[in-house]
Formats: C-alpha cells, sequence, structure tokens
C-alpha cells in the first residue's frame, strides 16, 4: 500500500448520508454484527494489511476473466480504460483497510453512501473523468458480495492463525460487505430502500 | 415437511420473468455458481430435508427477537399477525427445498421473481390477505443474506459428512441465496436493476 491516500478518495469530506443512525443500527442487528464483529475485523487489517495487492490481483483477474464484468471499466463501446482500473484499484484497496478499521460513524455512513453514489448514473466516472458506461447495475452490486466475500477467505489464514480465528475474521467480514452493499444500494433505489 | 403444497404456493403458474436467460447466466458466473454447485445444493437437500422445521425455528427465533424485522409480520400499528406468520412459514420451508432441488430454468426464474414482486408494494399481502405493512424495504433483503446463509451451516454439519463435503454444500448455498437475492430486487428497481 502506497502511504499517499488514492486519487478521488474522499473520505471525511463527503456530505452527510441520508441513512439514519437509526436505520444503521438496526441493519447491523440483522446482519448480527455485534462489538466482537469489530475487533475481528481489526484484527483481519492487521493480517490482511500487507497482503492487500494480492486481493487486488485475485479481485482484477475475476473482473478481466468476465467480458460482462469488464465492460464497466470499458467505453460503451468496450474499449477498457486502463488508467480507469487503476485509479479504482487504489481506492479499492484503500476500502479493504476501511473496512477493517473505520468505526461505523457518521463519516463511514456518508462515505458508504458516496461508494455507492459512484456506482449509479448520478457519479460514476465523475472521480475519474472516465468515458465509461454510465452505472453498474444494481444487481451485480447485490451478486459481488459472494466473490468478494468467499475470496478474502485464504487471505485470512496466511498468518497462521487457528481455523476458529480465520472463521470469526471470515463472518465478520461477510456481515461488513453484506452491510456496506445493503447501504451502497440506496441511491440506487430510493423510494423502495 | 408437509406433503401437501403450502397455502399460496404458486410454482409452475406464475409469469415469465422480465430477466432474461442470459442475465441469469451472467449472474451466476458473477457468483461462481457451477454445475458442481448443482450437485452440492441437491446434496444439501437430502441433508436438509428432515430438519427444515428446525431451520424454521430459528429464523422466525431471529426475527421475533426483533422488533424492527417482525414489524413486516404486523400490522401497521403493530399487531403481530400469526396466520400471515404461520403461511409465510411453509412456503419458507418449501423454498428451501425449492434451492437445492429446482433447476434454473423459466420457472424458477418466473418464481423468483414472483417472490421478489410479494415483498414489494406490488404484491406484498396479497397472496395471504394479510393486513400488514407495505412492503418489506430493499435494504433488508440485501441484510438477510447473513442470517440466511450463516445459520445454514451447523444444520449442514448435522449428518456426519466430513468438514470439506459440509464447507461446499455451505458455499452453493451461499452462491444461490446471493443470486436469489439479486433476482428478487428487480422489482425493487426495474431501472437501475
Amino acid at each position: 500500500m502506497t502511504t499517499q491516500p488514492p486519487a478521488g478518495y474522499a473520505y471525511g469530506s463527503t456530505p452527510p448520508s441520508p441513512v439514519s443512525r437509526d436505520e444503521l443500527a438496526k441493519l447491523e442487528a440483522t446482519v448480527l454484527f455485534t462489538a466482537d464483529d469489530v475487533q475481528d475485523l481489526r484484527m483481519a487489517g492487521d493480517v490482511l494489511e500487507d497482503q492487500v495487492e494480492d486481493i487486488l490481483d485475485v479481485w482484477y483477474g475475476f473482473v478481466a476473466s468476465h467480458p460482462h464484468l469488464v465492460a464497466y471499466f470499458a467505453t460503451p463501446d468496450g474499449r477498457v480504460l486502463d488508467d480507469y482500473l487503476a485509479r479504482v484499484r487504489q481506492r479499492f484497496g484503500q476500502w479493504i483497510m476501511d473496512t477493517c478499521h473505520r468505526p461505523h460513524d457518521e463519516e463511514w455512513l456518508s462515505y458508504a453512501h458516496e461508494i455507492g453514489l459512484r456506482h449509479t448514473q448520478d457519479k460514476k466516472n465523475q472521480t475519474d473523468q472516465a468515458a465509461s458506461v454510465r452505472h453498474i447495475p444494481l444487481r451485480y452490486m447485490v451478486a459481488f458480495i459472494y466473490p468478494i466475500t468467499a475470496t478474502i477467505r485464504p487471505f485470512l489464514a496466511n498468518k497462521g492463525h487457528d481455523e476458529g480465528t480465520v472463521e470469526r475474521m471470515y463472518q465478520a467480514w461477510f456481515k461488513s460487505v453484506t452491510l456496506q452493499t445493503a447501504l451502497w444500494l440506496q441511491p440506487y433505489a430510493a423510494d423502495t430502500w
């Protein structure tokens, strides 16, 4: 990881989320997210910190191997935008660390909303001045819960923790990815969210 | 499980889904769902078949212990509708078996769409003539991926399969729940889906 903040990373300077703290608390309860998960995610952050580039290699390899996914990093006529991929990659790495270390406060809620917006017609491409397609369909936001969760487990097991500890970190990660995906979808469907 | 089909269960007699087979195939690829998962889900079906009521006890216990969740089985002023809970419970049990055994064909796609509709303002409460609130918010549809996935694992391990086999069944279940949730959200956000 670079020590420079990634280009376009705006944590701490985005507007308040329309999602309330009470709505967040109820979502946390629904995914069974507790103070233990906060601790387990911190441990996961220590485990993952020097593996971030390897994780991103797996995720980018997955996207690159599926034309219907790499299309979201391409122009409408299919030219892949390498600079866009590279810029998003830096923020994706930062997101791994933020998922593990950031407290679930107003700033976190605000930036989760910003991440959602950046996948919709409202803000996709803007941050990176990318000439890509206008949004990422909601269905892929949900579907990504699976690969983003399942692929993290081997990395959590790479530092010699016992199986029970790895499993706890993995479950905390799964809860957080599910919770964040729910938050990211607010701008996709404000009326039914 | 009763041998009678559950009240309101309309598998095989619902209109075609707006989701195409091609869109389904791309979603399956995104959650890494393969022919191996079909086999692992079948095995899971055999494992879970005589545990369905116990699984439903866990899920209903979870909902019942959270006022913000049981509200979706209650009137707008908070009176819990026991008959509605009981009728949905039967179909929920059937859904476990369908998840394990039904092929991903046009009928399956159609009924997945029907399930989605029955959580939205379009069709919630209709099947059961329930006097409940008008929809289940999209965010809880996503959040439920976690409890519906995580709680199934002990049941998959109850029949003496080795750890690797249990894990394969569990991952197939996780993929299917994620995939189906993506499908269920189409009527929530047809424009951005």
